[in-house]
């Protein structure tokens, strides 16, 4: 007699901090989620010889409870090629350039393996799953340390010409504003991602604006972080409230282009700082209503993801089951 | 012994001020251009009897020549509802509130109508037969009287959840700029439209600047128009310069916006305004190079559109084509 095997697909969601991952049915739950931290070295070798085991670990405990592991997703922050299967380069990894995380993983398993963008993953998963589960489009936006993007249209992640689409904390939302990273002045991410605002908390202090935030760190502003920010602003510290409202605000004013260019059924926000929710969008609300077309205000949806922490791993593993074709 | 009957399709351009159509072969040919002026009232009966007649001279006209007329295909300014075939609203024709144009023309003519907007038309219109032949994705920008867009995904429309999307004129690219007719604040429309570069210019001679426009208007300001700022800026004027190296400035953060977001293979820049594209394309140039990602420069193409003014006629008919199943 045949036993009963269920396909599966192993997520996975590489992060600066920690590589998370687990084992993902067709309809998209999640069994045997594991986090396995990166060492602060973050050395290439060691990064991926962690993805390896921690993939091959999951292989080995499906086969042994007789399942068939189909197909490997993975989802990877920076500029990814997902044709070819490389992290072309990652802000989170700076020695990584074209790394073949494809080809790698796929020799090591001799399993069908797709990598796409964490952004991109995130929001497949919160189509898939999530959020956006009734709906044809969406624009998916990862607020965190800093703020990422996946687009979907037509129920498919569109990536773009290069693989490059959806650097939505990268939109100028003020011409005249403070340096980014990438170059460019007042992008979205300069404003409303962790560390966005934990710049403007340390410019307004050194400035001499009074707040709570220096008696909470004992006075070592290096320790400020958006969590802090957050309890700051519950107690009623204004440098705290302004600061996050501030996020809202330009991030009501990449909504709204959003908007205008995409006509999306719906925006998602997920991220850590979603957990500011509250205190960023009644400004975010008031600058979509002055900015998009009255035509399209009232008709998106502007939510919060529903699968939290586990968005990047379930789309990364949707993308697989799509790509591979059993979707 | 059959006559060779070819199938064509009638291809309508709806502007402000004039009705222009033309009949388009599978190829994408235009022949029989003609354009028909719409009087200064603007009544909607004169213009939807104007727009009736005028297919019906040229189904006429291909009948008596033995051709085969399979469809109509209509780009309409404003607000579009495709699936429905209404006029929503519209800018230039104030009074038209969901006119059923497809439908009226379709019971005129007992032929399918396809309507669309006229920014989506002409975008279509440079994927099929003009500057983007060859690309997956572009994103076009009519660049007039006001500024319109339309998005070229996969080599169809996107036309967004609610058929509004490409609204790229209302793009914030200043949050403080000036109030624009759409009710927001610094959109793209306000600075790189012909309409916002008159503002900027009488603004500035208001404020005292000197320049040659009010000479060659001989002091009525009301006279000025894009066509004679660009003359001045020939002349050197250096107001005019400015004026155009502003709406540079802002297109230029437009486009970098639009090629974050999306990743194009292309942008065209199509309308009467890049007529003036040597005095404002290096600015824009500079903004693009400085905002968009470095990876994405330099692969992402910004080209002038190659079908001037039939771009709208030839995509409105390559619209109806295509959805009708023939191309």
């Amino acid at each position: 007699m045949k036993e009963i095997s269920r396909d599966v697909v192993i997520g996975v969601d590489l992060g600066g901090s920690a590589i998370r991952l687990g084992v993902i049915n067709d309809q998209g739950r999640l069994f045997g989620f594991k986090s396995i931290e990166i060492p602060q070295s973050r050395k290439k070798e060691v990064v991926l010889s962690l993805i390896t085991e921690g993939i091959r670990k999951h292989i080995q405990d499906q086969i042994s409870i007789g399942n068939n592991v189909l197909a490997v997703g993975i989802g990877s922050p920076g500029i990814i090629n997902p044709d070819k299967g490389l992290v072309v380069t990652s802000p989170n990894f700076p020695g990584w350039t074209n790394v073949p995380l494809k080809s790698l993983l796929e020799k090591s398993f001799n399993l069908p393996v797709f990598l796409d963008n964490d952004a991109n993953s995130a929001a497949f998963g919160e189509k898939w799953r999530g959020a956006g589960r009734r709906v044809n489009s969406l624009v998916c936006l990862t607020m965190g340390t800093g703020i990422g993007g996946g687009i979907i249209l037509n129920g498919e992640v569109w990536r773009g010409a290069h693989g490059m689409s959806g650097e939505i904390g990268h939109i100028t939302v003020n011409p005249e504003g403070p340096k980014c990273n990438c170059g460019n002045y007042g992008c979205l991410e300069s404003y409303s991602s962790a560390t966005g605002m934990v710049r403007s908390a340390i410019g307004s202090i050194k400035k001499g604006t009074r707040t709570i935030l220096l008696r909470l760190t004992t006075g070592e502003i290096k320790k400020i972080d958006a969590k802090l920010i957050h309890e700051a602003a519950i107690k009623g510290d204004r440098l705290s409230l302004n600061i996050l409202k501030e996020a809202g605000m330009y991030l009501g004013i990449a909504i709204a282009n959003l908007m205008n260019i995409l006509n999306p059924d719906m925006i998602v926000l997920t991220g850590a700082v979603t957990g500011s929710w509250d205190f960023f969008m009644p400004a975010a609300q008031l600058e979509v209503r002055k900015r998009a077309l009255k035509t399209i205000v009232g008709r998106t949806r502007i939510v919060k993801g529903k699968l939290r922490g586990t968005a990047g791993i379930v789309g990364a593993a949707g993308i697989a089951w799509r790509q591979s074709g059993h979707i």
